[in-house]
């Protein structure tokens, strides 16, 4: 492949994982995260970015992988005494975490866009890889429940997951632009292949999908463009996918993850639990490969990215 | 006395230590402390409020007393992730501190006044006198300065007193009203007695006395007036008060205190060291009383607020 840029489509957790391996075993430069910002809201005045700070965190080894968010070793006095203080406490901030979300939301205040403040942010984290956020206006994921529509953090944090989920919405998503660095890389031929981590489909993925333009720039796209599943037999590794699958009466398998890119997908990379799937994967027109997906440890997740290497490698030159 | 208030006017450490003795001491719902605001100011987007802040934790028992601001058995991972960020970091603020920034900013913005976050922090924390900030209005101390004007928090803070102090200017003074409580307080006969914290008389007492009506109210009150002397044995207890002094040209003495507030003042509590200025305080038509006035264990701080009430009943009833 020339000398372009990969472009990692990403949420939270599950994309972190990939992008660090990615950012571990390529020219970390030319790795470029397009994040999922839906997820970010305001609370107690603050911006947070949740998928935004779990890349970052994650590309500059301060995340807590126990936990699965925020940093290791955090400290909790903030959220204790905001708790005395009689402050809405659903939504833990850790001490170190805060001086984040602080900054990020005096920045914007000061009319840092959202791309600046986190440029700035992998600058003083040493991060090499560019993580962008898919827009700087804001969008707003609401889940839609049989209890009514709430907005993401309130269905994820406040409520566990627990309301079943009817559909979704992308407030703000008709009048934003797509994060113009990306746009860019794309007009100026910069990209050369793009992959969907193993994220959520409906509330990391979709909403970046969703940017007006963006999915029509994939669809032209001459490159590889490969998924990663975030069903592994049948389960997602972490979060709420298999459950809103299951709500959505959508079956959870890996052939609903590939039929929902099928557009723009030239491949799936699945977990070797569910290689029974390849012929079928395969009689949707899409190359698929199977190995082991789950990423434990940083070796996992080097593995993983090898094999997305890989496979973009032999995807590579033929059409999309 | 009947059945009303004490007024105290109080700047930050030293005005709490004595707003702690005299809460101690009598019905501490008859305790009205008007507090000084023109230190507040705003630092990575949050509302800063020092004075205010030292009063309701001294009063809460959750103070630092070794370190004479914020809160005890405080930790400061906000700190050192803000600097790892590139952030501001030159004025401390703690863990635990910060929950009420964040939630007094962002009550704030959401339209509450100082005063009704003021009162409910004061609720939460069990705090039985009332605390209410001079103003509703920001007002913002600067101090002039061979190097130039410059706020409150950076000459204190940042540049750690050094400059060469000319002068103070109070920003918004002119047209900040007087908070209305106070202000009811007064019209409705209800404040017994007004005693003058021993507080830095520049950054602390005069943007108080300077807010628009208040020294006039003051010199119309018919019932006793006292200040305690922040300068003992010619020294400033704590903080710049002495360096400005002499900076300013003024005698660093009890005398000086005296003639600021002479015109609404009926006595003045100095230190036994300055017992030898008794005469002189006395030749300016004020009453006079000399006793041990440094407080630094609960009980001195209970005596001293004693005395205060004592100087107070004695002088009570004679017309101002």
């Amino acid at each position: 492949m020339s000398d372009g840029v990969t472009l990692l489509l990403s949420g939270g957790v599950g994309g972190a994982k990939l992008a660090l391996g990615m950012a571990r075993t390529m020219q970390s430069e030319k790795l470029v995260i397009l994040a999922n910002t839906g997820d970010d809201f305001d609370h107690l005045g603050l911006r947070i970015c949740p998928d935004i700070d779990t890349l970052t965190y994650t590309l500059s080894g301060l995340s807590d992988p126990v936990r699965g968010w925020g940093r290791e070793g955090e400290t909790w006095n903030f959220m204790r005494a905001l708790g005395a203080l009689g402050g809405e406490d659903w939504f833990n901030l850790g001490d170190a975490d805060l001086a984040l979300h602080v900054l990020r939301t005096h920045l914007m205040r000061q009319g840092a866009s959202l791309s600046d403040v986190t440029r700035e942010v992998c600058e003083r984290l040493g991060i090499l890889a560019r993580v962008l956020p898919m827009s700087d206006d804001p969008i707003a994921t609401c889940v839609e429940t049989e209890q009514g529509r709430m907005d993401f953090q309130t269905y994820f944090v406040r409520e566990q997951c627990a309301p079943k989920v009817t559909g979704f919405v992308f407030e703000g998503q008709a009048r934003a632009r797509l994060n113009p660095a990306v746009q860019d890389l794309f007009t100026q031929g910069e990209v050369n292949a793009v992959v969907v981590a193993p994220s959520n489909p409906y509330v990391s993925i979709d909403p970046i999908l969703g940017v007006p333009g963006f999915r029509e720039i994939l669809r032209g796209f001459e490159g590889p463009v490969i998924a990663v599943s975030p069903i592994v037999g049948g389960q997602a590794i972490k979060g709420p996918t298999a459950k809103m699958m299951a709500e959505l009466g959508v079956p959870c398998d890996v052939t609903s993850i590939a039929e929902r890119y099928r557009d723009f997908l030239d491949g799936i990379l699945i977990d070797q639990l569910d290689a029974d799937l390849l012929p079928r994967v395969g009689e949707m027109g899409l190359a698929c490969r199977a190995t082991q997906t789950v990423m434990t440890s940083v070796e996992d997740k080097e593995a993983v990215a090898r094999v997305c290497q890989d496979f973009m490698q032999d995807l590579s030159g033929t059409p999309s």
